[in-house]
């Protein structure tokens, strides 16, 4: 999917990458850590800065919007052609905790240029990646002589990502109207590599729920009543054990209901990728890979469900021993979902299983927390095309295709807006997400901006009459 | 196996009930709790006081044994005819911990008699039926008109049997000699029910692991790499789930290797014992009986091997939820043992078995405890029959047999002296062990006496020539 890049974009971008650079630190200087209390008015100060930013970008628009928790910045830029496709992007202004002595070779909030890369908390995760946007859409104006951009867009940063979005959902629900769109562009996701360009297509839902089963009234003697009466944590062993079928598959009946199965063409072009099995395991801190059978390890973490045991925990767990059969046991249990995989339906199956396999004399408690739906978007759509060949372009060569297999909010937006979700980063695995010295390279940064310089033409013009 | 019983005993223990119970209160009332430091004068006190009075009884010999932690009290009382069988009574002075904020009615080392109970701390657990024996001896002499036994009667009464024995073998092995013994007779156990006077043939034994799995070298991320490497908390449910079959058996091969079975006799003797299952589940604060297929719960907890969970954990087990793949779990495992299971054999067979089904990729660690071996005298051994008939005679009513599920430190005597163990206790169900309002039946302490009273007699007279 290479096509020829634009001389102008890329003009453009190279007279204005000092100034580009310049105000990124400046934000990246701001400690807009949503995780720490100390940090909420920095958080607030960062939320100011970008919609000033956004401003003086050119968005006609640009909010903060209130939530219970930290506050989002939401921002708009209308096309002049009404028939234009509208597109909102995703991102985040909230980062990480960050300190120094955690192992950082400078200050995390004082970002430094080493070797081409800016090192500083948010770099990559995500002031980078949603910053690279305003000089993307500057060079797509720049280079096409138009005053406002192809498309209709729209900007949505949120201030919560890194504490768990809890406002999220409901922010989007109460602003629905103002923040309809054809399509979402996520940019707070990687690439495979620095020399393989990747589109993300999708990410896994997550289902979580805690299971607590009591035996007897409390621990008692395992002595006098040892082998006689049931024993909760033997009992939650053999729910765990029955989670999986000798092939790996989960084996809750229903599970599978609905899944959306890998296409040939999907499985290709995964199995083209240039993975090396030693090296994931190296970066899982693994020493095996194991799961269902007739799956590749690229497969299992991105396009197949799950069920995964997160936290177990019964009777006496000190230093010694302690002759009981203790009263209770739990179990935390997550389960990575796939497209065509209903939240409630995951729920209810769980439910029926775990009350199911229990045997007489154990009473259990099953809670679910809130879920996070999955997201896909199939190869064939015009708009991931368009994202690809705009990547293309700017990468000048092949993009290839991957999925996420974590969760997050974006599928929250492709639910409430009815939109699909394409994803749009330029971070690599070596970024350092969450640990010290986060850092985002800058070639691949500008690259980035290029991308959407690219990007809100190709929209326009391959995807309106698709509509 | 009732006998009739000698008016001279009766007489005496009825002319001496006062006194008897007078000095049982003074010995009550000194908080010899071996597991609270601030009491160690306390459990010193309680040895020289038992030390002092075995001599006013009339124990030629009565020492106090130092050991690195409580003191034991040892004494001996010869009996005139040199053939004559030698027996070791086992028990212990010190008590649990309690206080009158825990639910007692009164001061717990403050000892009150109501509607004929004596109630403190230690009057069943295990002063009371220690000190049975001082009277019981005495009134054997009255009324044999002897002016020493006729058994050669030794007394052992260790300091931290409430705290597990840590010092226990090590002291019998150092004073393997001199407290050598023809048999060896508890009286630190129960019989059924105040209308059923029992004999306990046996304890369990037990044999503790700690298994710990590691997986990833640290928490990783659900998301990212569930379902493709393996998880420790799951491989830990998976080897609980492995440890019985559907039958209810232990499922590590060699498990029942020598496991001495029950015989016909003694299943038709348990058959006969007046067990209401719904009593005894309300015992046991269960809610369902469930064990090995083929087995009543009585000899399920009495006289067949188990394997319990004691503790499970693994990964987040706070509130909430962390989507994490564990970098470890841990399960602590107990082996109740029967007779004819051997201790190294056990731990041999669980470190192949846990060895054999652990997945690639998840390392482990097992460590055993110092175990406890089983004991077990056959039914028709001439010392358990010598105690049967001797409680028969002071109960006036058949006696039955019973086992104990639970394991203790006698199995240390028979292993060390290469004795039969013997169990004489006159405590039931309702004295509560460890818990407030602990108390001793008087009617069943003086039966207890008189039980010995009968035994020393019995013994010698049927059991020289069967050595």
């Amino acid at each position: 999917m290479s096509q020829t890049p634009d001389s102008a974009v890329r003009t453009y971008i190279d007279q204005h990458r000092t100034a580009f650079l310049d105000d990124l630190a400046e934000w990246l200087r701001i400690p807009s850590v949503s995780a720490q209390p100390h940090h909420a008015l920095d958080v607030r100060r960062s939320a100011d800065w970008l919609a000033g930013k956004l401003k003086e970008t050119g968005f006609p628009t640009a909010e903060v919007w209130q939530t219970p928790g930290a506050p989002a910045v939401y921002a708009e830029w209308p096309s002049d052609d009404p028939a234009a496709p509208t597109v909102l992007v995703y991102g985040h202004h909230d980062v990480q905790p960050a300190a120094r002595e955690d192992g950082w070779d400078s200050e995390p909030f004082e970002p430094v240029v080493r070797d081409n890369r800016l090192y500083a908390r948010g770099a990559a995760d995500d002031k980078g990646q949603i910053f690279f946007h305003t000089l993307g859409v500057r060079a797509h104006l720049a280079a096409t002589g138009r005053s406002v951009p192809a498309v209709h867009l729209k900007l949505l940063i949120e201030g919560e990502e890194e504490s768990g979005s809890p406002h999220f959902r409901a922010l989007v629900e109460e602003h629905a109207g103002r923040l309809a769109a054809d399509a979402v562009i996520v940019s707070d996701t990687g690439m495979w590599s620095e020399d393989t360009p990747t589109v993300c297509t999708g990410m896994r839902g997550l289902a979580e729920c805690e299971i607590r089963l009591y035996g007897p009234d409390q621990d008692i003697h395992s002595g006098s009543f040892g082998g006689a009466v049931p024993n909760p944590a033997t009992a939650v062993a053999r729910l765990v054990a029955a989670l999986h079928d000798e092939q790996g598959r989960v084996a809750v009946p229903g599970f599978y209901d609905g899944v959306v199965e890998l296409t040939d063409r999907e499985r290709e072009l995964f199995a083209e990728l240039p993975f090396d099995e030693q090296r994931w395991l190296r970066t899982a801190k693994s020493h095996a890979a194991q799961g269902e059978a007739g799956y590749t390890t690229l497969e299992r973490v991105w396009a197949r469900p799950t069920a995964e045991v997160n936290g177990i925990g019964g009777g006496y767990q000190g230093a010694g021993s302690k002759t009981v059969i203790p009263a209770s046991a739990m179990v935390k249990l997550s389960f990575r979902l796939v497209a065509g995989q209903d939240l409630d339906h995951i729920e209810r199956i769980v439910r029926a299983w775990a009350a199911d396999r229990l045997p007489a004399g154990i009473r259990h408690e099953i809670a679910f927390s809130p879920g996070t739906r999955p997201c896909l978007t199939p190869l064939d759509h015009p708009a991931l095309q368009s994202v690809a060949r705009a990547m293309g372009r700017a990468f000048g060569t092949t993009v290839r295709f991957t999925r996420e297999g974590g969760s997050g909010p974006a599928a929250d937006l492709q639910d409430v807006l009815g939109a699909p979700v394409l994803f749009l980063g330029i971070s690599v695995p070596s970024d350092g997400w969450h640990a010290p010295n986060e850092k985002v390279e800058l070639d691949l940064l500008l690259k980035g901006a290029e991308t959407g310089a690219y990007l809100w033409g190709d929209l326009a013009a391959n995807w309106r009459h698709a509509r």
